[in-house]
């Protein structure tokens, strides 16, 4: 079986065995514990992860000292502070394992030799980017536009894996309710 | 004098002149009228669009009938509804000029055909579309983390030509605010 990675990079290009072996030679999986980090505050993000297995929670720590999470990655998503990595400026954002996860590591330093050897990870790129984007977009005007209950509702029907998974208290985080008031949605709506 | 499309597509990969004659002959320019639409809710989004002259806003009409303004366009960005472009569904936004306006038009059923004989435009859209989405994911920390106030400052402090050439409603609504209240922080602050 070939990672999650090649069969993900492989729905939107083709890569032939040659090709995929320099993919792998060039984005290497590293497995980190849960509650470790990737990436801190203050730190420059030197990579983009995939997530091949567990999950990792992306937040920032606001001016009242609380963590506020604004996004999740699990298998077959992509994931980094795009702004550090594009700038190599410091990050504003965490980036930690809930779960032992095991993450495939692009380096910003190495990228512009993987790209000169195999253009097509352009597309590749291009096509995961506008999948991004497009969801963020949505997330902006969902911001504006739901409230509470319908947060909680389009995020469980949307991904219903994640409710399963994620502690009920990063739930809340990511919808920026209180954990009670939360379990007062779930209690009427589940 | 070159178009504003060409010299920003420079900025970021070669092109020759006949290369340049290439994207010109593919993405082509139109003006509309200050008012007019290029996507209205329910429509599919046929296109990317690149201001080149003037300015747009991208917003949507909220259960309350109110249209709620989530972003501006001005001279060099690219926008458009990614998630109808790239799923080719029907939209929840709408786009419309905010001045006379020269738009020029990257077709959804064109772009196949120009990536695939300018394979460097793959290159261009991924280091555009990661610029996006790098400010989409500090957009929804700021949505999460400022203040009413603080939202006004860093706008003004980060797009200054939006606050003189927007009009003061459309500033309200993209931040959230009343007419009254942002004209008392204008007040205070600017």
């Amino acid at each position: 079986m070939q990672p999650n990675l090649i069969q993900h990079i492989k729905k939107y290009i083709e890569l032939n065995d040659e090709q995929t072996q320099l993919v792998l030679a060039n984005i290497k999986p590293i497995s980190i514990k849960k509650k470790s980090y990737l990436l801190e505050e203050g730190q420059i993000c030197s990579s983009l992860y995939f997530v091949e297995k567990g999950c990792l929670r992306f937040f920032f720590i606001n001016e009242k000292g609380t963590e506020q999470i604004t996004q999740f990655a699990i298998e077959n998503w992509w994931i980094s502070d795009y702004m550090s990595f594009d700038t190599q400026s410091p990050s504003q954002f965490y980036i930690q394992a809930i779960e032992n996860t095991v993450v495939y590591v692009f380096d910003y330093h190495n990228q512009e030799k993987v790209f000169s050897q195999l253009p097509q990870l352009e597309r590749y790129f291009r096509l995961i980017l506008l999948k991004a984007y497009s969801a963020a977009q949505m997330r902006i005007k969902y911001l504006f536009d739901f409230s509470k209950e319908e947060s909680y509702q389009h995020f469980a029907s949307r991904f219903p894996e994640f409710v399963q998974r994620i502690p009920q208290y990063m739930l809340a985080s990511h919808l920026n309710l209180t954990p009670e008031y939360l379990s007062e949605i779930r209690k009427k709506t589940d």
